[in-house]
């Protein structure tokens, strides 16, 4: 996701700098290549770094890490912005921009929600299969909506002239429940089950539970005082319908042995609403039953 | 468990006739060979059937089938029993006597719970690792407690002479929603996270997810009308606590890609509780995974 935009950031001329970590010495050497369904491209040379120490303070520093890596942020945000810079967190979940704005401060952090098909292929490789548009919105601590600002419009500009479909938003943490009520229920089930979205939907008793998480998110947002409409679940069962059979990113990382995402995806909105004294025995119960397989699945249960 | 408990019967000089299927040839040339912690025995000739049709009408007609081919008990129970005899379902779940008493009457029914650990090694041979006791009791179509009649003594006293263990019990369907409260949480999550009891015992969050498994199978039982006490909880965990690792039998089911028994433990029980307006999530949530886990699991997937 760093790669596929920064890679469309740089080749819009903006001065981009990565810190890389498995695939430092690849693209140190060859440089970024992306395969897209907008047009392929190559950046033979690009600016890549191994540590933050070594990178430039830059004017907004972007966070594409997996939320799993979330307690190196320390280390490199102080590293790599500038005094008047801020944060970009481009992560899914909820809670992400409060663990930048404790390192950084609450008025220098952004969020972004990306709806983004890609993988990566290989060391500096990106393959792009669909979609890409981002959300970018103010982040503030008590979840209110914290309209626009001067420099959210200039971001979305820049983003802009680099080809990136950019929707400003007035209200970010409503905008990230939103995004949970499709990351929820089909994150989670496609790694218990072990399958493809379109199985899920075509049988009857799995697509029904998908329904009934997807309102277990509606109220969780309800009770932290965000209005998700009721078709809104339609909505996103039918576009899930007319997909072609899908891996979401958490099966991926599951069928690669890695840390899944699961705090970011189910405990802080488990914890948010539990907050709001709103209980969500399903997504709990998905939660529960994740971290046991996370763990059995990477050789690291009790 | 029906050549365990017929075969502790026939040793007992009692006359036992054996409905058969995969395991038909072998038994009716070589018989049954149990290998028990209590003592192990064979008996060479047994009363071995292939069809119901061929059997002789009995005075009990016992069910160990798995409730997955309870729809066969239309063709078999007319077969089998006298005139005046009755039934003994010896099966696992809620609803399972209602569907005897369609076929034979409310008024011939009795059912019994069984605390067994044993597998089928091969055909004819029983391997009885534990346990092994039966609470029997009457079936009455409301649910409330049924007493203790003449028969059912008459039946609890054959069955000690034969040396099986007995509890009488006087309310069925309460002692069904007791044993519901192990079957529910661990026969589900063994298959869901294809692990055995001890490995979720010991982790956090599926530990903690059994513990609220159980609660629910509390307020279902009370919603229908059956108080279990909460030390009843407390007390299953330590219990399976102290078990070896332990294979639940939906879970060797799921291993051999047989159809699991999701209706009588999950879909009965939810159904129940619905009809007296109390909803089950987690339950609700297992059982659609179950359904899913089991089609795939014997490639019948939509």
């Amino acid at each position: 996701m760093g790669g596929y935009y920064g890679g469309l950031l740089a080749r819009a001329g903006l001065d981009v700098h990565f810190l890389l970590n498995s695939d430092y010495d690849h693209v140190r050497q060859h440089g970024l290549s992306i395969d897209s369904v907008d047009g392929s491209y190559n950046l033979p040379k690009v600016n890549a770094y191994r540590k933050p120490e070594d990178m430039p303070a830059c004017d907004v520093a972007i966070v594409a890490l997996k939320t799993t890596h979330n307690h190196l942020l320390g280390n490199i945000l102080p590293c790599v912005i500038k005094d008047d810079g801020y944060v970009l967190m481009l992560q899914n979940g909820l809670g992400i921009e409060a663990q930048a704005a404790a390192i950084v401060g609450e008025d220098r952090v952004l969020g972004g929600l990306c709806f983004l098909c890609s993988n990566k292929t290989r060391p500096g490789g990106i393959h792009h299969l669909d979609y890409g548009q981002v959300r970018l919105g103010e982040f503030i601590s008590t979840g209110m909506a914290a309209g626009i600002t001067p420099r959210l419009k200039e971001l979305g500009s820049v983003f802009k002239k680099a080809l990136i479909k950019v929707d400003i938003i007035e209200h970010l943490a409503g905008t990230r429940w939103e995004k949970l009520m499709w990351n929820i229920p089909y994150n989670g089930l496609c790694v218990i089950l072990n399958i493809t979205t379109d199985k899920i939907m075509a049988h009857t008793q799995a697509r029904e539970l998908v329904r009934n998480i997807m309102a277990e998110v509606q109220q969780g947002a309800k009770a932290c005082g965000f209005a998700l409409e009721d078709n809104m679940i339609d909505n996103m069962l039918e576009r899930t319908d007319k997909m072609k059979p899908y891996k979401p990113s958490m099966l991926l990382d599951f069928e690669k042995q890695k840390e899944l995402e699961v705090e970011a995806i189910y405990s802080a909105p488990l914890e948010q609403s539990k907050q709001s004294g709103c209980e969500l025995p399903r997504i709990q119960t998905l939660y529960q039953q994740l971290k046991f397989l996370d763990q059995k699945n990477r050789g690291v249960l009790p």
